[in-house]
């Protein structure tokens, strides 16, 4: 439909995540009338991020170092790990202020459909943790869905195993939900969950 | 939230129209996990979108000459001018495959509370085209909300002086439309623009 640069612009962004044609579209044209300073800004931070962005060594969360933040953060409680899938699930807890133990970042979750097995994950890595470090307990904090739960599941066996205390983050009804439009594998969990007031 | 180049990306995808805080996360990350050839398109294909296209000298539509690919097309009906707002405009009507004619792209519409007067726009390029070409007939198909009709009503006006055919494309329902659910003014224009069958 386009030519040349701006149809090639349009195909690039149309592959991110969340993207579609009209989207696409609608940035491509944004960044034509954009400052070109303003472009290339961005250009520059996409070609940062693919070349200066690595991963913690320790935990596999996104880092400028060779460990992150968090990692590097002497206040942080090395005796409590919280297991999430993905840097963002780690951001997301980090948000809640919640948490102030360390992560470990498993970089997805248990897929056999997608060809995801547990050798795919960082698990050997998050073993080993727990003989290096002095690790007390492990909280599995993978999404709720099929995945995360399989996951979840596999961690638990194998964590027990060590004799370490491992805990799963609550399932039930979010802040603010209404019970009249919950599901019923979530109003369900709410019930199993339940605990005394 | 994130250290350095993350967050710099995070930052830059966030100003791009319709990405919100979320998504510009989503795509961070995704950046982040493919391969470093296809984040270096995206940033090469933005680079050159800065630098490599510009407007046609005619009509306004983004081109790579000097004049765009409809411009020069030969069996384009020169007589016949298409007004739209944006060159996604433009493209949208090109997908109907319903008109044969060029077209003149303003840069926008007049918009009082964004500064947007006529002098912002070009309307002088599309006046001295009538003179220029042989053009009989101007179809004003500038967006059908205020900003859009605004524009249409004052191009009307000084388009009529010069004798030139003007027209404006129809308002009504939409194709699959459903009457029961059409706002007031949308079913009044269908009844305002009916036609005889």
């Amino acid at each position: 439909m386009y030519e040349g640069p701006v149809q090639d612009l349009i195909t690039e962004l149309g592959r991110l995540p969340g993207v579609g044609p009209k989207s696409a579209q609608r940035i491509a044209f944004h960044l034509l009338t954009v400052d070109s300073a303003d472009s290339e800004r961005l250009a520059n931070a996409i070609t940062r991020v693919a070349s200066e962005v690595r991963f913690c060594v320790r935990c596999g969360n996104v880092s400028e170092a060779e460990e992150c933040r968090i990692c590097r953060d002497a206040r942080r409680d090395p005796r409590l790990i919280c297991v999430v899938e993905e840097p963002r699930d780690l951001m997301a807890i980090e948000k809640t202020s919640e948490f102030r133990g360390r992560y470990h970042v498993l970089g997805g979750a248990i897929s056999p459909i997608d060809g995801v097995g547990p050798e795919q994950l960082r698990i050997a890595e998050l073993m080993s943790r727990l003989t290096d470090e002095d690790v007390q307990e492990v909280v599995l904090a993978t999404n709720p869905n099929i995945e995360g739960e399989t996951t979840a599941s596999y961690l638990a066996r194998q964590l027990k195993a060590t004799g370490v205390r491992v805990s799963r983050i609550a399932s039930g009804l979010p802040v603010g939900g209404d019970l009249e439009y919950a599901d019923e594998v979530t109003l369900g969990r709410a019930f199993t969950g339940r605990t005394e007031v």
